[in-house]
């Protein structure tokens, strides 16, 4: 046994994944910097799939990878439609070798960190990590602005609505028509597979398909929304987090593609917008 | 949710003690000293009974003990007889406050760092940690001697036995003549409760109580080894170590208490050395 085996079945008896394990805490104890949100086992799309990636940091939209062997990080689409995923088209990915001994692990590591470091410091938007505000309302109606590329992710659609004007205790259904903009729906899709819809996103984010499961339902749906005039929609998808608890992920805004809809895809969504704007709740207005 | 729940819950998703697993992996990543061995998870003997320490420097005679809210250590005695367990009424132990918020926490960490650190350079026997040579027989034969005091632990009985001057590939029963001092006995006994015998060990490791579960064979015995001139015992006891494993822990010498030994307490066996003297192997012995 080697000092590698030796300290990562130490460090974690009741975890599966050692090595992964080793590499996932040195980082973060290195790094020592509380500004910084880590994120273990995030979902990203990329032009090759989607993967799961060991540890994310979102400020800075750079992964780190573990290359275990036979460490199959590619993963069957169906199994993780439903999970929170993010498009990491522009993101960097940084890979950790754990073949090798604990020593060049520990080097591998400590190159990661100061690239961290880096990235961090020339960073001129840097935010530093606030787990109060970033779960917060006001933080986007006070920005002016949420935007699909800030990976902004709620706990409760109510938080989502509450940057619209809106300033309700709480919000049960899956969507609510903007208190400011005409004809813009606040919507909260599941963008994965379920009983009743079939709804999918692809893979850039560019479009997304709701469909009825029921085909005579999904027609009458159809028609209701090409004579209706609320044909745009601000979505936060439903997904499920690294924890297993249902987020809101905000995705954009989306108008809908009338020439793309038809029975087969169902009503076609596409994206107009990454950015939109947020408002002030306002007393008057209750 | 603040960042503590956030990140230990992050690091450790399917382990159970999240703030034990934080602080643990914190010390060790931060000590980054590989010369330095943890232990997690082990079981000493203090003055007000056994308990168990989450993390243990053996070369440093040092332990951490994490202080949860309802953290309870002091465990049934009966639960782990059969477990490794080391006398630690010389040992020093510091403490770990995790009912505190993470800045606090990670200050209490660095100050257990720097007295780890202080412990190591003020301490002229220091040893570094070598896991391949601390598993050889031929370490303890080339020092001279085995003590009690460095913990001792084998993973298997023939490496004991090969510091006396044996050169064996293999070996499974409980004891062995040992092969340059007369009337000595190099013994492996289980000093846990088992289906024939009764064995048990005194929590200052100074008696060990040897008895058979059937009071005939208990009578023989004993009757058997008062007459015998083999009065003297070095022993290894059978102990199941922190990975669940049987190990053998290095006790010491042990004589025949005759006053003490009837058929209550069986067999006694008085502790008269915590050092004993190795030997080479001699090819011309073989």
């Amino acid at each position: 046994m080697d000092k590698l085996t030796y300290i990562t079945k130490q460090l974690s008896r009741t975890e599966k994944k050692r090595y992964e394990h080793y590499v996932i805490t040195r980082i973060w104890h290195l790094l020592n910097d509380l500004e910084i949100k880590p994120i273990t086992q995030q979902y990203i799309k990329r032009p090759s799939g989607r993967a799961l990636t060991d540890l994310y940091f979102p400020q800075l939209k750079l992964h780190i990878e573990i290359d275990e062997k036979h460490h199959k990080h590619q993963i069957e689409n169906d199994n993780i439609r439903e999970k929170d995923i993010i498009n990491a088209t522009t993101h960097k990915i940084l890979r950790i070798d754990v073949t090798q001994d604990i020593e060049n692990i520990n080097n591998q590591i400590d190159d990661i960190i100061t690239i961290i470091k880096k990235e961090k410091n020339s960073n001129r938007n840097f935010a530093p990590w606030d787990i109060d505000k970033e779960q917060n309302s006001t933080t986007y109606v006070e920005k002016g602005y949420i935007d699909a590329d800030e990976e902004v992710i709620f706990k409760k659609s109510v938080l989502a609505l509450n940057c619209f004007g809106y300033n309700y205790k709480g919000f049960q259904r899956g969507g609510k028509l903007h208190k400011f903009e005409d004809n813009v729906l606040i919507w909260f899709p599941k963008t994965y597979k379920n009983k009743k819809w079939l709804n999918d996103i692809s893979d850039d984010d560019i479009y997304i398909y709701e469909k009825s499961s029921d085909e005579e339902i999904r027609k009458k749906h159809i028609e209701k929304y090409i004579k209706s005039d609320v044909k745009t929609r601000i979505v936060f998808a439903q997904v499920r987090g690294p924890l297993g608890d249902i987020m809101y992920r905000f995705k954009g805004k989306y108008e809908l593609d009338i020439k793309l809809t038809n029975s087969k895809n169902g009503l076609v969504w596409k994206r107009i917008a990454t950015r939109v704007k947020t408002y002030k709740y306002l007393e008057e207005n209750a």
